[in-house]
């Protein structure tokens, strides 16, 4: 049952833009589980842009990779053997597991899988991490109130896709801005956005901004920061509130990026910023999963992964994150 | 009674930092009081860093000044004449008046003044609109929390001094920066101040925050921006506030100014950020301005103000505060 089992690791730290170089695949023995752990035969195992914190040396919100380390992330997968109680061989679960064909994990730390709720990889996605950073970015951070508009950047995204359409079931005029056609397309047509902005197709984004959102800014959900919250931020409204959620445009910069100062743009409209991470949000999590289901089950809200094939070409799914290559959440399937 | 009336009005529109060139003074009439209303000899008038705002020709939070219009602001004086049941010659009144020998105030939007309280000054500063903006703008936006590292810029303003003694009050521990020795001295020495980074005496603020806030900052009360505020967001610890009072480093900047992206820097710490303006608290400037009375007349707060003599010299008081000439609460003698 258990053939091989190959598992990438961390070769090399970056410096700016991440290549191949930072990764490496090896063949090790399957893990062995141990009192209260499962071997996870992995099906599908997820890249997120945060990864690209723990590639450098300094403490984040997220540990440091050390050079050599298994590379590390959600996952979902097969049970093939259980040294617990709670889960036995066949079932499906999600937890944080490593880039491999099989992982082990607490049985404690893991989650079950229920295929006729989503699909698998929608528990990476709009069932997984990234929508309760949604969930809670938005309804505790960005606290959108009925005919805010509410501005989110890297709509397309996992994230973003999610908080564009609770925003929308908040009674919200939502705009998204995203990088092609086809997202922009995919946000308005199907997921319900009120207006979206291909900011590959333009370069002025405030002119942008006043079309699609002529009222101002009640909420800006930045997933993204640089060009595109440099011109959201003159358009916040009174008490606007801008939940901090990524910053993907900075992820690779080797120094201090340097743009337009903010804080003198935020005493008028007496706006308010907050940096949010999801984790803190953890003894609420079951709430914000149950909503998110019951939401997905009844097709108020949309979900939609990219995936790409094998193993192999996890770092390439990892890589494409920074250029857009996904629209929805980006996954890797393992195996079938 | 009423001899002469000189009046300062707005005389050209300044570009970068403002220079006599847009001030003018005119002889008037004296002004008559309608229904309600008072006539009031100026005794002191207030000169703030807000009031470069009123300058630019684009709407703010602060009404922009027509060229041709009175400059207006706080004053402190003496009834001459009353038209209102409310007050009667020779009261003493505080409210908005202009830069004038004379000016006439509504009876309704004044308060009385009592000299036993406090010199006539401080209601200008600590019992004025200063004082309310520290008070509202620390306990209400900045929530100080008891052993919290509170660090304030402008700190020997009128707000800022105001903030780290009302920071002290609340078991915080009080890092101020301001611009002389003989400010931080008055910080540490007489006002309590844990510890005052003279910043005209170091280029690395980093380090002196590292020296003066070892655990880190808490809550961070902007007054100024610029370098010392691109040296603290760095040191902010989990659940930080930044309460966004003023940026006078960037008021008279022309574009929108540049410098380090705070946006990256707020999401490890999950920081908020929010500007503030006190008018936002006018229901409860009763509740304030008590409590505020209440610790100076204790000398819990002290307060002080720079004072320079004379009607006519009133820009130069103003323009003084670009340069940081001002200890506590600038305010220029009109009368005696």
């Amino acid at each position: 049952m258990r053939d091989s089992n190959r598992e990438w690791y961390f070769a090399e730290r970056p410096e700016g833009e991440p290549t191949m170089d930072s990764f490496a695949l090896r063949e090790r023995e399957p893990p062995e589980p141990r009192f209260g752990e499962l071997l996870v035969r992995v099906r599908y195992l997820s890249v997120d842009p945060y990864m690209r914190g723990r590639m450098r040396d300094s403490a984040s919100y997220a540990e440091p990779w050390a050079v050599g380390d298994p590379l590390q992330g959600g996952v979902v997968g097969e049970v093939v053997e259980s040294e617990s109680d709670a889960y036995e061989a066949g079932d499906l679960v999600t937890g944080r597991g490593t880039w491999a064909d099989y992982t082990v994990l607490d049985a404690d730390d893991v989650a079950p899988v229920d295929a006729d709720v989503a699909g698998l990889p929608a528990y990476l996605g709009v069932l997984g991490m990234p929508g309760r950073t949604a969930y809670f970015g938005l309804l505790d951070v960005a606290e959108p109130r009925p005919g805010d508009t509410v501005v989110v950047s890297g709509a397309a995204g996992a994230v973003g896709s999610t908080v564009g359409q609770i925003a929308g079931l908040n009674g919200c005029r939502v705009v998204g801005f995203a990088g092609s056609d086809e997202k922009t397309a995919w946000l308005t047509d199907d997921l319900g956005f009120d207006a979206a902005i291909n900011y590959k197709a333009t370069d002025d984004y405030g002119a942008a901004l006043d079309d699609a959102a002529p009222g101002g800014v009640g909420v800006y959900f930045d997933n993204v920061g640089g060009p595109i919250t440099d011109a959201v931020f003159p358009k916040l409204n009174v008490d606007a509130r801008v939940a901090v959620c990524g910053q993907i445009a900075h992820y690779n910069d080797e120094t201090v990026p340097t743009g337009p100062r903010k804080l003198p743009q935020l005493i008028a409209p007496r706006a308010r910023v907050e940096g949010l991470l999801v984790s803190d949000y953890a003894t609420r999590f079951g709430t914000a999963t149950e909503q998110l289901q019951s939401w997905v089950v009844s097709g108020e809200i949309q979900n939609r992964e990219t995936v790409v094939d094998g193993l192999e070409n996890a770092p390439d799914a990892f890589l494409g994150l920074f250029s857009g290559d996904n629209i929805g959440k980006q996954v890797v399937r393992v195996s079938a």
